[in-house]
């Protein structure tokens, strides 16, 4: 068990970011070489853990879990689907890339398109962004009233309870970068002409707001985590262990779901039988 | 470039499956060691393809991949997705299993699943079972009238005619396994409990129509393979050979794209002048 995920957790009450070192790596004591080796361990780990439960959900088991991903822009989002969620079966993951929101989107409630790409049962989800843009730019920007933004908070928090209810496990991160490493990423994207494509002017408009994102970041924080649904706070200057303290939740996450292979729901006596019956199987030991 | 596509490429006219050893490695003369140390070598290959497809979607591209896995019951289908398509980013992937048709799917075209499944731009999408199933068991088990599934073989030319004018590149690949093999691989599923739940009884019935299911194949590939979605015949008993195999198509896929990298459309200088008076840069050469 690793001693990581009770690090980062924030189940409740105030938190102030900048008490949270960017560059810190709770809950582990090695540097990026055993870190990195460590993550290359549980892959395999991870990924068993996954196909258990896959293999669970083909019995009726309906639980699953849900990775958000939400920080400010060059946090490493990306890579850490591509370097954590990549070291599971495809078949048993499922990404959903919230961008702004189409016209179809933007008329219906703000939870309509997060309710339609939550995973099935088996699967672990992974929300690139999710639905804390609507109380993040929402707040910052002011793309809503104050009110309707104070009111999402709850009905957030509903919503999260009502999934972990249905067998959801719901794995909250932020991963948190300073100030200074958010702009070497954005300048080593307009350095390297293979990193255009990943920057947009945007950007830096939503960098000159940073206290504000922050601030907001911190009241989503305190008004949505709960015991059940709580959000991890993971320093991500340093990618590897970013990535690898995303690895232990997740891992977290399904030993608590502790899926089980499923008994055979057919006699496999008589399966065997009628397999053998049919020829062309070298007989093995019965 | 690898020989392994050309050698597994069947573009038209009619084949014979006995006529393709299973056991082969066609157009890779190394055996299991070298295989899979090329497949592990040529993994990053494959995903820095993919990662520039998708980079020049982001400026219009329209062109993606998208692999057919059609074969027998434990033929490999998800070997190939997990060991093959698990090395790309899976933000780049979009996966689709064609299970038993919904009453909902049945109430359409045949095609109607299909095409809601299919990948978009700068994507690989996998096909786990596909169309090819209404031309394949429907025929085998008269699921459907002998002039329905003539018709339908017309209909999936001009379909995939329409996918490739749009840029989509198809790859069609039959896993193709010895009946031998497949009766060892289901005494495995019956042998080991951690396997059970990849088994059912109805495997079992529709091997004991293989010859039927043989000649449906040989229909298929014949009546649908054409120079721009050609079918591979991949030899199958030895995993890591087809997972070299369809490594290689996807990879020679991409490469027939060459996706670029997309010019800025914006201006980088002016860009890192805005980065920079927002401080907190270290500054580099410009």
């Amino acid at each position: 068990m690793s001693a990581i995920p009770a690090a980062v957790a924030h189940a409740g009450g105030p938190i102030r970011l900048a008490d949270v070192d960017p560059r810190g790596t709770p809950g582990f004591d090695g540097g990026k070489a055993a870190g990195q080796a460590l993550l290359a361990e549980r892959a395999e780990h991870l990924a068993s853990l996954q196909e258990r439960l896959f293999a669970a959900s083909t019995a009726g088991d309906e639980r699953r879990v849900l990775l958000v991903l939400q920080g400010m822009d060059t946090a490493g989002k990306g890579g850490l689907v591509r370097h954590v969620v990549g070291s599971v079966d495809p078949q048993g993951v499922a990404i959903a890339s919230f961008k702004r929101p189409t016209q179809e989107e933007l008329a219906h409630d703000f939870l309509w398109r997060i309710e339609r790409a939550l995973p099935g049962p088996g699967r672990i989800g992974v929300f690139d962004r999710s639905h804390y843009e609507d109380v993040l730019i929402h707040r910052v920007r002011g793309l809503s009233s104050p009110e309707t933004v104070e009111e999402r908070y709850g009905r957030i928090v509903e919503f999260e309870r009502r999934l972990v209810a249905g067998g959801v496990h719901v794995v909250k991160v932020m991963p948190h970068i300073s100030y200074e490493e958010q702009g070497a990423r954005l300048l080593e994207r307009l350095d390297r002409p293979d990193k255009h494509w990943k920057y947009e002017p945007g950007d830096v408009d939503e960098r000159s707001l940073w206290p504000d994102y922050q601030r907001a970041y911190e009241i989503a924080i305190e008004r949505t985590a709960t015991p059940d649904a709580p959000w991890h706070v993971v320093p991500a200057d340093r990618k590897w262990y970013a990535r690898l303290a995303v690895q232990e939740l997740l891992v977290a996450a399904l030993e608590a779901i502790d899926p089980q292979w499923p008994a055979a729901d057919f006699d496999v006596d008589a399966e065997r039988a009628r397999l053998l019956a049919l020829g062309g199987v070298p007989e093995g030991p019965a």
